[in-house]
């Protein structure tokens, strides 16, 4: 469940772990502008019977571009790659969930000197619908330091599902 | 729960209504290459909750082609237009739903002349991750005959979640 372990993981980092030391914020990662006409990676869900349903639950789904998509079948990310993860609340009706509102949108660009602190990716989680606010927590280095934890064939933690 | 509804009949037509009769077959729907790198429309899930679970349950995500991503616009699908519908099953660990196999894979093909006793749809159900196996059922004229019944505002009855 690797997937859900990075989930989990990633939301508690937000509350849990330490803020960012002042000086140690690298450059900007943009909002990934029409992320949702790039392919559909897979998808996962926090369920209501999920002990951390309050925070997380509802269904993600991940997003590449067209260069991130050679990553996924190379694993190895090309320079502008650009992977999406995309947090949705959901509604239950007698079992059957479907799609509620934008929790977050969470971003990893491949920039390997724009990034070199955090393993040649920069991250960003972008509040609800928001293009321009950035969530406080997590940090991009709490992002990092996560995925990198984390980490078997590289920091991205997600394979395509055909 | 428009959708739900949709998923519950689409599913039961197969068990519970009659076979399509001899002769009124109209031409075959293609299976729909490189659906996967369209454009992801939007989710649904039947979770072990449901009461369907065992016929229906898991990750239901549509896609659309070009032509249909004008469709979800404008809600006029033009000819060419190309909506799938991808039944996966789940794994639960604590609440937490993954992918798993693949269930099947529904097609609706707008082509006014090639289908027009059925909408100007043509439909079609392929089995798991068999491009050329056809289901027997859910018939084409079976898929018409359910998705004709839920029409509000067409044959297509998902909107695009932005």
């Amino acid at each position: 469940m690797k997937l859900a372990t990075a989930l989990l993981l990633l939301a508690l980092s937000g509350s849990t772990l330490a803020r960012q030391q002042p000086g140690a914020e690298a450059a900007l990662v943009a909002y990934p502008e029409g992320y949702r006409n790039w392919v559909h990676v897979k998808s996962a869900l926090i369920s209501p019977a999920h002990k951390s349903y309050a925070t997380i639950g509802g269904f993600q789904h991940i997003y590449a571009n067209a260069e991130a998509m050679t990553g996924y079948r190379t694993r190895v990310f090309p320079e502008g790659s650009i992977v999406v993860f995309d947090w949705l609340e959901m509604q239950n009706t007698d079992g059957a969930f479907t799609e509620g509102a934008r929790r977050q949108v969470d971003v990893m660009v491949r920039d390997s000197r724009g990034f070199a602190s955090s393993g040649g990716w920069g991250f960003q989680r972008f509040v609800k619908d928001s293009k321009t606010e950035r969530a406080s927590t997590p940090t991009p280095q709490q992002c990092f330091a996560c995925h990198d934890s984390l980490k078997k064939d590289g920091l991205v933690l997600s394979s395509y599902r055909p």
